[in-house]
């Protein structure tokens, strides 16, 4: 609970503690930094000595972290500034969320109505994870392949059918955002959460998602292309710094697909 | 977002909203209610119209809800008062914990800490949930035993370890709370939440807790008992009200025990 004192702080407001080079869960805040052009220092991305800071930070925090990603948060003040750390995807989501301009003002359950849009987003991102690493997070997939194989088959019969049906039902539901929208007419981080959850979705399961693609017209191709347009997300994919997937959370395993 | 109007509202001001019978989700909510003497509604355990009503309000809800559990909120007003449904176990945590006095005040960061604890602690719940349902969570354990098998090796030599010498850590950092609390020194909705999933795993494998227990003794003798004794807690214990574990969400198979 006590921040952190320390010399005075030049830099960006926020750094980012997580993962090198995979889009991980780092993602969905990088996302909202990005789509509100904010200052940010991706500290393990920034070179070698980045992931040595990002695991002695995360530990020497008090709460500590228990996994990456962490949000380093500097304060100014009259004693030079001090600073903390915040943990938790949703939770760093749910801190920069109204202070970036990602939720609704003046409406004190919005607030509420993005953070479970959010974390609904996020619990499909874990079930896509959980996909290729059913019974043990710290084996190869190679050595869970079988029930990899199983799981996958009530992920793309059952889940995605279930999670894609909500949203696309939220969308259509939200008069106000004309299907561009989750929550009113404006971006928030429930959209650019959900729209990295589908990003990674279409890149695991290609076969599958142009298969039912036409089942959730509104979700998937009004409310995608719609986020994929949003001015900061567009620059930053243009600008190369996005990373694509590759083995993090959402994996491409063909074996998995239909 | 549109808030629902209705007649005035003369009961108490929150309903929750979830299966009845099983403790499950819901219990992290009845909790915080409890530990604080707050009134509440919870409606499926009121009779045999409740769980109609629960579904229906929660579909109805804009947005809907994903699954239980859900808030209702009642709001007093000129125009007769009107409600709003949110979901999400964390997010109905977050909501609520304010309000009833269960995070720290005055400390920007202390709600955050409060709210990436209590995520922390959830996620352990998901985990201890999926060792019964690694494959399917619409099929029944016995047809996804042998994964099972599996996965409960992974979860009790693995992860029990890595998120139990997390909290202790998190204890034994904050001096302020004597190993009684996880954030200051006072109850949070951390702690309700934590608690319910230590009782949780302890029911479901309590020959892999009573063996390791000496590991943890913050954790597992001075936290859990402390918040047991909080006075709304006891009294929600001895009132006969606070539901056994069950099939829900931690279930108890001998086989996955050690």
């Amino acid at each position: 609970m006590t921040p952190r004192q320390g010399k005075y702080h030049t830099g960006p407001k926020y750094e980012l503690l997580y993962h090198p080079e995979i889009p991980g869960r780092g993602e969905y805040v990088r996302l909202v930094f990005e789509a509100t052009g904010t200052p940010y220092i991706d500290v393990s991305n920034q070179g070698k000595a980045g992931y040595k800071k990002v695991e002695q930070t995360i530990t020497e925090a008090n709460p500590p972290a228990f996994a990456p990603p962490a949000l380093l948060i500097h304060y100014e003040g009259h004693d030079g500034g001090s600073s903390v750390v915040i943990s938790q995807t949703p939770n760093i989501l749910l801190y920069l969320g109204p202070k970036l301009g990602l939720v609704p003002e003046g409406d004190e359950t919005a607030l509420y109505y993005v953070n479970g849009l959010a974390l609904t987003a996020l619990d499909m991102c874990n079930e896509a994870h959980d996909v290729h690493h059913p019974i043990d997070v710290e084996k190869y997939y190679e050595e869970q392949k079988p029930e990899a194989m199983k799981k996958s088959y009530a992920f793309r019969k059952k889940r995605i059918p279930k999670f894609f049906a909500y949203f696309e039902t939220v969308l259509t539901k939200n008069t106000e955002g004309d299907g561009k929208y989750l929550v009113g007419n404006r971006l928030t981080y429930a959209d650019t959460t959900l729209w990295q959850v589908l990003e990674g979705i279409d890149f695991a399961f290609p076969n599958t998602i142009r298969k039912i693609s036409k089942n959730y017209p509104v979700l998937l191709s009004k409310f995608r292309e719609n986020i994929k347009d949003q001015k900061g997300i567009s620059e930053y994919i243009s600008s190369g710094r996005r990373r694509p997937f590759s083995i993090g959370v959402f994996r491409h395993y063909p074996e998995l697909d239909v």
